[in-house]
């Protein structure tokens, strides 16, 4: 019997010794060949950074049969880009980036590294998934989500995506047993509140940390915080579109000559 | 007579020094009151990420009657968050971004920390605009852009934007008088084909740097490559909205339980 393994490209914004992606790393192991491509650090809020002034280094720290794993001190998407064009024997057959240490859900997509990553896969036309737990907590409990985690990409692996569709996958942080299902759902409006933390160093000058407070919105029906706060599962097609198409039409009255 | 005048925000990612930056302000300066918030050297390809690891230190280079410049250690986006909660007197009638040198067309976009400081002023619900010209050289000629920048930017102080949406406005690099209009567009599908020059270094230790070659696809009409082709200024509008609303059904029915 000669089965082909599908081939899985593993990465994340945490870093490569996050808890997240080790419990990722294990559920991806009983479906097919695993490549790891991670940051050497965590990288969180480097969105679609990419490292063009210094050269990247990947370094091989595990080579196995059917598992190999690197660490570079590039970011997430820097890590797809040489595993895709670099690193890997072939094409993967699925991107799975996380399992992140927060949500991604509304806004925060913008920034984050994880779903950087996916869309980067997508953008190479490979089936891709992010996800995220909603605990930031380095000793969060991976485990109520590894079922849904694994049927996930079970899923995309048997039946792909539509063409330039990646998915943003957002987990509640709940008791085991206490998920209720999956939703399909859009983009919340949640935001920041942003304040910065103005301070002043030894030497009199001043210096600024960022620092916030985010709010959910979780109450708009259909949205990933609504099944995050109704303890489901959040499952939302990402596009890396970002054309306003409702607003072409108002546009071209407005600027075209 | 007492004339409110318009207050200005201006930003870039290839520098406060960048040629691109100091022919935006002059523009600017015809308009309102400006407050320049810059990057301290070149940020180009740091898309969305922000600054979480080091503090921020805005540094006030100038503050005459209705100008003021910072420059910046942070990202674009840190440096427009800085601004609109840290640095302004209030929150910005309009914000501008660039002129990038190179444009921001097709998938160039997701890595553009030109365009990532416009939506992050979308984001907060100001009126943006994120400028490109298509020459990358450090002496690419700006003037046969200016007239069109001062236009566009007078029409939307004078008339906003829609709610969520920003602009991404890309300029074609030809001579003065030769530019044909402007055309609203949508973001095309033009691509990277990437590559990675590997070397070794005098240790033996293995180094990529990342390269490739872009590919415009400047053939299908209606997009900012085709309008850029046939040397016409593109308008794309640009949401932060990045559910792919046309997939929801296909995945509803694909994942929900």
């Amino acid at each position: 019997m000669n089965i082909h393994k599908p081939l899985i490209l593993v990465t994340n914004d945490d870093g490569i010794t996050a808890p997240g992606i080790r419990a990722l790393i294990e559920v991806m192991r009983t479906l097919g060949e695993v490549v790891v491509v991670a940051p050497d650090q965590g990288r969180s809020g480097q969105a679609h950074a990419i490292t063009v002034n210094v050269p990247l280094r990947p370094k091989l720290l595990v080579a196995e049969k059917d598992y190999t794993e690197y660490q570079t001190n590039g970011t997430p998407v820097d890590c797809v880009k040489l595993a895709i064009k670099a690193l890997m024997p072939r094409k993967p057959d699925l991107l799975v980036s996380g399992i992140n240490h927060g949500t991604n859900s509304s806004i925060n997509i913008v920034y984050s590294g994880t779903m950087a990553a996916t869309i980067e896969g997508c953008m190479e036309a490979i089936p891709s998934i992010g996800f995220s737990l909603g605990n930031f907590a380095v000793d969060a409990d991976f485990a109520p989500s590894l079922p849904f985690v694994k049927l996930i990409a079970e899923k995309v692996l048997a039946g792909g995506l539509p063409h330039g569709v990646c998915l943003n996958v957002n987990i509640p942080d709940v008791k085991e047993g206490t998920i209720r299902g999956i939703k399909t759902t859009r983009q919340g409006t949640g935001t920041w509140t942003e304040e910065f933390d103005h301070r002043v160093d030894p030497r009199g000058r001043d210096y600024y940390w960022i620092t916030g407070q985010y709010n959910g919105n979780g109450s708009a029906a259909g949205t990933d915080e609504w099944a995050l706060a109704n303890h489901y599962i959040s499952i939302t097609p990402v596009t890396f579109d970002l054309t306003a198409h409702q607003a072409l039409d108002t546009l071209t009255k407005q600027f075209d000559r």
